[in-house]
C-alpha cells in the first residue's frame, strides 16, 4: 500500500500499522531524494497540492490553514508582545505566512534543514511560500540546533514546526532540544512545537508534554483537527517562561472581523481556550 | 477501493470522492445484506471490531466512544432532569449504554428499524451491545417517524443516532423530522442529533442546523473528534424547548473521578464546553 496504485497514493508509515488514508492523484509534480528526506508533491483530486516527506502527509491544500494557524497564534496570542520570532522547521513557508499575519510580529527568523523542501514549495506549493516572500522574514538553510547554540536570548516566541519523531526530526522532541529553546528566548517567552495526538502516539504526547514541563514553568497541551493528518487531529505542546501566564486564555484576542481582515480562517479566541480541553481518557493519564 | 484487497477494507461513499481511510483486516465476521442496507462486521489489525453499513464506517472499538458518549452527554447535561430518553436509530447499542450511565435517567425507549444491525450487534459486538441489556430499556424495531407519531410529549431528551444522509438515514436530516421531535418532547425537551462536519458537508452542516432553528427556540452544533470518521470528526445539533437554555454550559457537572466511576472515557465539562468552538471559516458561514 506505500506506492501508487492506479492512481491512488496510500500513506505508510512505522507509526501507524493496520490502517491508512489514501488520496487519488491527478499528477505527480516531483518526487526526489533529498540529503535528508524522500520528498513528493502531488496535484490530487480531492485535496490540491499534497506535500509528502517519507511516505507521511505533511501539509495539503484543503486543510493545512488549520494546523498553521494555530501552532502560530495559540503562542504569538499568549505572548504580550511577540516581536521576534524564530521557526525551525516549516520549510513549506505555511508557518512563516502565518505568522507575518500577527500585528505584533516585527520580525522572523527561519532554519530549516532541508533546503530542497523550500525550493520544492516555492515552485509547487506558493499558497505556503508565499511566506518566505514576506519583509520581516530572514530564513537561513541549517540546523536549528546549532543555530540557537549562538543566538541565546533572542527570541520571543520559537515555534518547531517538525514532521514526526521519525528520521530527520526525531531529536525536535527531547529534553536537550527544549534547553536549548529555552536559553535562545528572552525572559517570558514561549515556545510551541508539533507533539503529535493522544488517540495514536499517547506516550509521545505524555513525554513531550513531561520535557516541556520540566523546563518550563507554565506548560499545557493543545490539539487541533487536521482531516488529512493521521486520527484527523494534531496536537502541541506550549511552553512559557512567565510563571503566571495563563495558556488557555489569549492575552491579546481578536474580532471576527479583524481575524476575516488578518486573512485567517482557523485560529479564533473560543478555539484557542477551546483547543486545551481533553477527552477523560487523557486526563486521567496526564493528571494523576 | 471498495472491496476487500489482501486483506485490507477500504471505505467508498459518493460523498467523499477522491480519498479514503482503509484498514487491515484479521477476520469477517459478518457480511449479509438486510432489508434496509448492507452490514458488514470486521475483526481487523488496529481497530478492533468495526461495524460498517453501506461501505461506511459506523463504528470501532477503538474509538466509539468518543461519538457515543459525546452524543449522549451534551444533551443529557444540558437537561435539568433527563428522566425520559428517546433514542432513535443506534442498533448498535453504544448510546443506549452511555445514556444509562447518566444517573437521571430512568427510563429508556429507543426505536431501530433494522433488526438485523441489533442482531448482528449482540453477536460480535458486546462491548456496545451491552447497552440493551439494561433494565432501563425498552426496545422497538420499527420506524422512528411512525413510532414518534404515537407519542406527543413524552420525552425529556431525544437522541437520534443515525448514519450519513444517504440510504435509509436521509430522512432523519429533514425538517419534518425535527418537527416530530418537538411534539414527542415534553416541555424544555432536549433533541441531539448526528449533523455531519464542516470539513466535507458544511451545506449538511448549515441545512441542519437551520432546521434545527427553525423548530427550536435554542440550538446550536457541536463537534467531537473520532478519527475513523471521514475527516476525524463528527458534528450534532442540538436544540432545546427551553428558550433560556445556555447548551454550551452544562447544567450538571461530574468530576473527573465521577466520570471514571461512571465508566466514561471521553465526555466531561470542558470538553462539553469546548466542542461548541467553531472554526473561523465555519463562523464566517453560519454567522452572517
Amino acid at each position: 500500500m506505500d506506492t501508487i496504485k492506479k492512481n491512488w497514493y496510500s500513506e505508510s508509515c512505522e507509526l501507524w500499522p493496520g490502517s491508512t488514508f489514501s488520496f487519488e492523484v491527478k499528477e505527480v509534480l516531483h518526487d526526489e531524494r533529498s540529503l535528508y528526506q524522500h520528498i513528493q508533491v502531488f496535484d490530487t483530486i480531492s485535496l490540491g497540492k499534497v506535500l509528502v516527506l517519507d511516505g507521511i502527509i505533511q501539509c495539503t491544500e484543503k486543510d493545512e490553514f488549520s494546523y498553521q494557524e494555530m501552532i502560530s497564534f495559540l503562542p504569538l496570542c499568549c505572548h504580550p508582545n511577540p516581536e521576534k520570532v524564530l521557526i525551525v522547521g516549516g520549510g513549506d513557508g505555511g508557518v512563516a505566512r502565518d505568522v507575518a499575519k500577527h500585528p505584533q510580529v516585527k520580525e522572523i527568523v527561519q532554519v530549516e534543514i532541508d533546503a530542497m523542501v523550500i525550493e520544492v514549495s516555492k515552485k509547487y506549493l506558493k499558497f505556503m511560500s508565499v511566506g518566505f516572500d514576506n519583509k520581516k522574514m530572514t530564513l537561513h538553510v541549517g540546523d536549528g540546533f546549532e543555530f540557537m547554540k549562538n543566538h541565546s536570548h533572542e527570541f520571543d516566541v520559537i515555534i518547531t514546526d517538525s514532521s514526526d519523531p521519525v528520521g530527520p526530526a526525531v531529536n525536535l522532541f527531547q529534553e536537550n532540544y527544549f534547553s536549548l529553546m529555552k536559553s535562545a528566548l528572552k525572559p517570558n517567552g514561549i515556545v510551541c512545537s508539533q507533539a503529535g495526538t493522544y488517540w495514536d502516539s499517547m506516550e509521545l504526547v505524555k513525554n513531550t508534554l513531561k520535557i516541556c514541563k520540566n523546563q518550563f514553568p507554565v506548560a499545557a497541551y493543545a490539539t487541533t483537527s487536521v482531516p488529512t493528518y493521521p486520527c484527523g487531529q494534531i496536537g502541541f505542546v506550549i511552553g512559557s517562561l512567565d510563571g503566571n501566564a495563563n495558556l488557555l486564555n489569549p492575552v491579546r484576542e481578536f474580532s471576527l472581523e479583524q481575524l476575516k481582515n488578518m486573512d485567517l480562517k482557523y485560529y479564533n479566541s473560543d478555539v484557542h481556550k477551546a483547543s486545551f480541553s481533553l477527552p477523560s481518557f487523557v486526563r486521567y493519564e496526564i493528571e494523576p
